[in-house]
């Protein structure tokens, strides 16, 4: 299993987050963009995800809800900047927990040899709010999604 | 004439803005969201202002030009997070002369006896975008358009 890598330096209030998976990038971007597969692996496995809204463009709205067997519901909402493309796109993401408080997430998506490399750039509002994003169990949040993306690109994966 | 703060602590990649103005804040608020009004203050006076889309809601785009008199073209678009109100409202703004680098601007309009303070916290993806955007002269038309704005508001607002 490849390993999830995030950093977050103290001095700036950024979240970076690199993972490396064995598919090709088109694949990986069908991964991120398509609601049917995203439901399958974005967050913890105990949530159950639903998606409202995953208007994939330029200006385009997104909104999901995680549901625990309780049935709490977390929404999370925003809007894609720029056009899309397998090479990535910029998204505004707001976790309607905290109000008020938004982030700008880049993802960038690279190949080299038929393997594709997941990064996220995150920047916050203020440190405190990157501080929250991290106390609040994100990194173990991403990781345990990032696994369950890692066995669905195995299952959609093209044997060669 | 009030004065125009900026700040850009070295080690954060933030810009923050504030000027206050004697105007009641819906007024304000107008004048940040109506395009007839905004394309007389928005930047340097040397530009002519061209609106091309101003669809100030939740997931609504934006994007306008300023043209100098030799008919040069600098384009700039984003789109808006969540829903905007008198109290302010976050977009994303891109140069699209630096295509790639966006940040997160959130604009707040605080109002006290009738005059109004403006905040503009944005965020940016590197320190070195926000010092290249300080650099490109930022402040000099951010100040030379909020002079505009006053103006503009002093011939607007209602004499009591």
């Amino acid at each position: 299993m490849s390993e999830t890598k995030v950093q977050a330096p103290d001095s700036v209030p950024f979240i970076d987050v690199s993972r490396e998976f064995a598919a090709p990038r088109d694949l990986v971007f069908r991964a991120f963009t398509d609601p049917e597969l995203l439901v399958q692996w974005l967050g913890p496995a105990r949530y159950e995800m639903v998606v409202e809204t995953y208007d994939v463009r330029a200006g385009g709205s997104w909104r999901y809800i995680h549901r625990d067997a309780d049935g709490n519901e977390y929404g999370f909402h925003g809007v894609f900047h720029g056009d899309p493309s397998p090479n990535g796109f910029t998204q505004t993401f707001e976790f309607e927990g905290a109000p008020g408080h938004v982030s700008l997430d880049k993802l960038t998506l690279e190949e080299q040899n038929g393997r594709t490399t997941v990064l996220t750039h995150s920047v916050y509002q203020s440190i405190e709010a990157r501080n929250a994003m991290v106390e609040s169990g994100m990194e173990e949040g991403m990781n345990e999604g990032y696994d369950r993306l890692e066995a669905l690109l195995g299952r959609l994966v093209p044997v060669g």
